[in-house]
């Protein structure tokens, strides 16, 4: 149990984020008395922190809420614009960012394909990224958050390995910081992903929830008692895709054998679905039996999206590995909501009831009552949403 | 992120919180001037604290500190016998409690074999337990700390069930400090060991650790960032006994097949000893070839510990299967220290060696470096002693 020093100012600028985040959580309008009934702070101290923030440009007046006899209360609101907030993704194949609002709406979106070849020519793409979105905000920027692949320490925002974008021992955070001047949070991509979820997918009723977000690579994003969970290694994300399910399975790209990307990735994903395309005549991939390399992934994921049952063994087998290491965190961390995300989620409907099969027959049968996978909403978007939520979090408290 | 109203008598009360855990984290002596400084408290704070805890009776001056020149600093300690505490293990097939002092020392302590065979008797032994140790104590009781197998809430303190207890929606934590007028505080047995384990055992320098217990039954308890992990549904330990390691294996108490369960609690270890004193002419045990169930764990840890060869395989596959659950438990938290904790560590270095060898073998080198595989060395007493420092923690807010 850590204390700290309590002072004065503390208290003040603990009572103005206890206020600030009471306006922000109430979707609704909410007045002043509002405030203090629900906070137990005094009218003056409310009215005191409310003035600050309307300063600031954070809170604005909404015009008069319905009064029950005298003086009608004036309603309160974060004001979306007053500030804006820069989430980046460098997951997937290409790097890519946004401009987002105080209620995560998302103003202005750029992708860039990631041509470099160095890890300093991705740096250098990086910030030609940001530099751009940064040009695009019309407010005050809260700062930069980051998602980003690869074994990095999410309090100090330094990269050990990030494989795909040739970093090692980069110190992200304090470049970004140094050149723009802003505050920048730098996490693993399935982190933002897990808090995007719980700030706006399924998580917005549930405080303790896991993300497994499967491409790629296949790793978990932890969110308990509405907090990222970092690890003792603060290295962020649980590996899971390194577990093994399978005995005697195959040669894993970490040197091991039988872990869950042999199995789950897209990598599994295009190999089995070459072959099927070089062994089923019935399969709507059989045109590509002659030249199976040319099968992309969003081929097969359209295909089974078209219902082309030949699939199905594929996506069922899939689900149930993916199902044996989601019940081993279940187990570990009694988390109620599993919600799969990343480009898995193609798979849809079948999979997730694959999975849900698969977990519900490993666990307890109490835990089982509690604990539901569903597939995120969130689509791509989601790492940069989580990514840009950091600084609702770290600079505003209200998260 | 929870934020609280913060008054001044809150600020103060923080304020006295702080000053003790910091004259209880100092085992060398420590002067109001340490205080001041080790808290960034003034002078002011800390002597109306400490003056305080001096009434309290909490907090005693133990002489002169060398001096760097002027008037020598007044020496500062926790009294440890100012306050005891009841600790109590419900775990195994006798109840037993202790009565410590505030560093954790047991100053007694009662075992009561479990006679009682429904639930109401089973409580009403409790009681006598609790009595006779609160007779012994001879200081101001800060409240009774328990330990007990089963699905609870550790908030409330309610049981659900402990089926060897005989116990069914039991609001044991109301009905004690009804009964005593005693603050109470109810905890699986595993957590309380975790407890133990991080405050007096290996984690005394790990503020993220799993105790793993096997005995009769086998779960996990979860310590981070110095906090136990209750989970969200508050149930607490893992249930780690029931993930499947063995795919098409034995049937489990739980009514599924292949649980660790079924191949590393002392059900599996007396079932294999009983097969192997039939078969193995050369193993210790076969004196009892006759008369397997004659055969106690008891005999077979001796055998074991007095150097029976014969029983090494099956020390080896008992340390596999865990270490195959372990490393899950790895995978998921980046828990840098795991504490085997219960019966199974009468198999001592040669189990710790193949549960190693497993884990390792099977998380991703970068975390198989970072994490050590330890074996308990609290013994018997470490669900007393955790229950009863649950008091250190919600009582006096030291731990």
């Amino acid at each position: 149990m850590r204390l700290e020093k309590v002072t004065q100012n503390h208290a003040k600028q603990h009572n103005k984020r206890l206020v600030l985040k009471t306006i922000f959580d109430n979707t609704a309008d909410i007045s002043r008395a509002d405030v203090a009934r629900e906070t137990g702070l005094t009218r003056a101290t409310v009215s005191s922190a409310v003035a600050e923030l309307m300063d600031e440009g954070l809170v604005g007046e909404m015009g008069l809420a319905p009064s029950g006899g005298g003086k009608p209360p004036t309603r309160l609101q974060v004001v979306p614009s007053a500030r804006h907030l820069i989430g980046v993704d460098l997951a997937n194949d290409q790097l890519q960012g946004s401009v987002y609002d105080l209620n995560g709406r998302a103003l202005h979106h750029i992708a860039i394909p990631t041509t470099a070849a160095t890890g300093d020519e991705v740096l250098e793409q990086v910030y030609d990224l940001l530099d751009q979105l940064l040009h695009l905000a019309h407010a005050p920027v809260l700062g930069i958050g980051l998602g980003t692949p690869g074994l990095l320490d999410a309090e100090t925002g330094f990269i050990h390995t990030a494989v795909n974008l040739n970093w090692h021992n980069l110190p992200l955070r304090h470049l970004l910081e140094t050149r723009y001047n802003l505050p920048a949070y730098v996490v693993n991509d399935t982190q933002a992903a897990a808090l995007a979820e719980y700030i706006y997918g399924f998580g917005r009723h549930e405080s303790d929830l896991v993300v497994v977000k499967a491409g790629r690579g296949i790793s978990a994003g932890i969110v308990l008692a509405g907090q990222l969970y970092h690890g003792r290694t603060r290295s962020g994300a649980s590996e899971i895709g390194h577990m093994r399910v399978v005995d005697g399975g195959e040669l894993c790209t970490c040197g091991r054998f039988g872990c869950l990307e042999t199995v789950a990735s897209n990598r599994a994903v295009l190999r089995w679905a070459r072959h099927m395309a070089q062994t089923q005549p019935n399969s709507t991939l059989s045109p590509f039996r002659t030249h199976p390399d040319d099968l992309t992934l969003e081929a097969v994921w359209q295909a089974c999206a078209a219902g082309d049952t030949t699939l199905h063994p594929m996506v069922e087998q899939i689900g149930r590995h993916l199902g044996q290491s989601i019940a081993n965190l279940v187990t570990t961390l009694n988390a109620p909501l599993i919600v799969l995300a990343g480009d898995i989620t193609h798979f849809g409907p079948l999979l997730q009831e694959e999975v849900t099969r698969e977990v519900h027959g490993r666990i307890l049968p109490t835990l089982a009552d509690q604990t539901t996978i569903a597939l995120s909403t969130l689509g791509q978007e989601s790492v940069m949403r989580g990514a840009a939520a950091l600084l609702l979090t770290h600079e505003l408290g209200v998260v």
